[in-house]
C-alpha cells in the first residue's frame, strides 16, 4: 500500500509509492524507449488494462476514447483512510484513485488533431469521472492532467491525460484556494474575474479568445510560453458543464493547443485543470465551501517544458523566466491556425 | 532590467529576465553543447568573465577557485530597489546579485574529487560572499545552489555553483520560516533540531553522521535518494562558521557526494543551501529576527534528478517518489566511499 507522509517543514505532502518500487539500480538505466510496438493503450490490446470505467464508441476494440484504472497506481482506491502520527512527521495510507483517459485509439495521433466532437468527448470523460469520482468522501480534490513528450514527463506515447483523486487538498491548490477567498472576503468579487478584466482591458498578454473563453499568459509566468484558459463567465466547476459548453470548450482548447504545436515545434508539456475541490460537490451546504461557487473560478494550465528548472527553483520557489509573457502572447497571437 | 513580478493566486514571484532574452526560435533549436572547448571558466579565459570578486590562489591563471559576477545575471546589482503596483499584481525591478562560483581550475573534475583543503575553500567563498553581500540592505535572502548535469539544469560542464541574492524572500524559504518559527513558538526547541533527534534515534533513514554532520534521507523525500545535510548542534547561520568547521562540512560533504556519485553513477542534481535571512544579520535586534537564532537551522538539500517531475507534480505540489527514504538510505549507507 503506498503512503502519504507530510514534511512538517515544507508543509508538503508526499506519495510514498512502494508499489511502483523502483529500485536504485532502475534509476541508473536511462529511460524505458517507447517505439510504439505493444502499446497497452491500442485497439486490440485492452487486455494489458484493466477494464474499463467508461468509454466513448463501440464495444471491444470498437472504441473512439476510455477511461481505465492506471494498472501502476500511485494510490490506492480500496480501504479506509487511516491517519497517523509518525513522531514529528505524519502518515496516511495511500488510499485515492489513480485513472488513465485514453483519448484516442490512433497511437501517433495527437489531442491537436482530434475532431471537435472527440475533443469535445474527452472532455466529456474529465467531466463524468469527476462528477463519479466526487461521490466517494474520501477524496477531497480531483486533479485531471495530462503530460505530453519525455521532458514532461510522459512514459507511454499514445495520447492520454491522467486523473488522481487526493485525500488531502494539495499545497499548490490549497494555496489558490485561499488567495481566491481572501479576495473574495474582501471585496465580493471572484480574483479570476478581476484578473480576466484586466487581461481583456490590456490584451497584451492575450493569446486568443472567443464568447466563451478567453487564453493568457500569465504576468507572473513561471515558464517561457506559460499558458491559462479560463470561462470568461464565473464558473467554479468544470464538471457542472453541458455537453455544448464542452464543444464549445473543445473548440478553444485545440486552436491553443495548435497555436503551441504550430508555434513552438510541437513541445513537451504539463497540461492540468484546476477545478473546485471535490469535497465541495457533495459539502456545498457546509459553511467552509459555502462562499466557494463565488470565490472559485476554474482554470487550466499549460506549462510548456523549454527550459530546465534548477537548483534555484528548487530551492526558492520563485522561477526565473527568460521570455516575457508579453512577448510569448504576440508571438502565438500570430500563429496562424486552421480551426477547421 | 529584469523585472519582478508577484502571481496573486499562486503567491509566487518569478524573475522576468528579459535581458537573458530567448526569443521563441531559441527555444526550438536544443540546448547548447558544451564539449569543454572554450570554456569561459577555465584558466587562460579569465577575460571571458566580469572580474574575481574573489579567488583563493595566485594572480593571473594560477587560481585554485574563484568568485566572479554572472555574465547573464537573472537580477542587476546596480540601482534602487522600485516596487510598483501593475493592476491585481506587483512588480519590482530586478535589483539582485548573481554570482557563479567557479570550484576548481579542471574542467573535467567535478566537487567529490577536490581535496578536502580545496573543498574546505570552496565553501569558505560561499561563506565570505554570503558575509559581504549581507551587509546590502536590499537583499533579504541569499540562495547558493549548484546544478550538476544537463538534466539538472546545468548550461556549463565545468564545476561551479551559483549564488543569488533575492530582494524578497523566497516562498520555498519563507514556509520553512515560518514552520520553524511556529514550532519554537509553542515547543521552544528548533524544529529541525527535533527532526535530526528523531532521524538519529530511528536510524533507518541516516546515510552517514559523524561528530559534527549528519546526512539523512528526509522522512517524506520528494525525490529518490533525496538528501538533507545539517549540523548536529544546533546553529542558525552557515556564514557564522569558522575554517575549522568548513574542514569538517568539507570531509562530511564529500563523502556524501561521493557514495552519491558512486552507488548512482554520477546523477544529474541539485544541491541548494538553506542559510538564514541575509535581513537578519544585518537586523538581528528587530522584533522580527529575535527568534531567529533558536528557530532556524541551516542545512544542505541534495536532489538527485533521476525522474522528471510531471503534470501531477506541477498541478498540485505534491510529489509521488517511487522509492522510500529508508530504501535510499540503506542503499547509500552501504556504498563503500574511500575518504582519503
Amino acid at each position: 500500500m503506498p503512503e502519504l507522509r507530510h514534511d512538517p517543514v515544507q508543509k508538503r505532502w508526499v506519495i510514498i509509492a512502494t508499489e511502483r518500487a523502483n529500485r536504485p539500480q532502475d534509476f541508473i538505466v536511462s529511460s524505458r524507449v517507447d517505439n510504439g510496438e505493444d502499446c497497452p493503450f491500442c485497439p486490440g490490446n485492452e487486455e494489458f488494462t484493466p477494464p474499463d470505467l467508461c468509454r466513448i464508441g463501440g464495444g471491444g476494440s470498437a472504441w473512439k476514447a476510455r477511461c481505465v484504472p492506471n494498472k501502476y497506481p500511485a494510490l490506492r482506491v480500496e480501504g479506509e483512510l487511516e491517519r497517523a502520527a509518525a513522531g514529528q512527521y505524519d502518515r496516511m495510507n495511500g488510499i485515492g484513485a489513480h485513472e488513465v483517459i485514453i483519448e484516442t485509439p490512433d497511437h501517433h495521433s495527437d489531442l491537436p488533431e482530434l475532431s471537435i466532437d472527440d475533443l469535445a468527448a474527452v472532455l466529456g470523460i474529465y467531466r463524468d469521472r469527476i462528477l463519479d469520482l466526487s461521490r466517494d468522501i474520501r477524496f477531497k480534490y480531483i486533479l485531471i492532467f495530462r503530460n505530453h513528450g519525455a521532458p514532461a514527463g510522459a512514459s507511454l506515447s499514445h495520447p492520454h491525460s491522467q486523473l488522481i483523486a487526493t485525500p488531502v487538498t494539495p499545497r499548490t491548490v490549497a494555496i489558490e484556494l485561499e488567495s481566491a477567498r481572501q479576495h473574495y472576503l474582501v471585496k465580493e468579487r471572484c480574483i479570476f474575474c478581476d484578473i480576466i478584466a484586466q487581461e481583456m482591458q490590456e490584451h497584451r498578454r492575450i493569446v486568443t479568445l472567443d464568447q466563451d473563453y478567453v487564453t493568457w499568459c500569465p504576468y507572473a509566468s513561471r515558464l517561457p510560453f506559460e499558458m491559462t484558459v479560463a470561462p470568461r463567465r464565473h464558473s467554479h466547476d468544470f464538471a457542472a458543464m453541458g455537453n455544448d459548453e464542452m464543444v464549445r470548450l473543445a473548440r478553444h482548447l485545440r486552436n491553443v493547443m495548435r497555436r503551441m504545436k504550430s508555434g513552438l515545434e510541437d513541445p513537451p508539456y504539463n497540461l492540468m485543470l484546476h477545478t473546485c475541490p471535490a469535497y465541495h460537490l457533495e459539502n456545498s451546504r457546509s459553511g467552509y465551501w459555502s462562499t466557494i461557487r463565488m470565490d472559485w473560478h476554474w482554470h487550466i494550465e499549460i506549462l510548456p517544458k523549454l527550459s530546465r528548472t534548477a537548483g534555484f527553483e528548487w530551492g526558492t520557489g520563485f522561477y526565473i523566466n527568460p521570455t516575457p509573457p508579453e512577448e510569448a502572447a504576440e508571438f502565438l497571437r500570430q500563429v496562424s491556425v486552421d480551426d477547421r
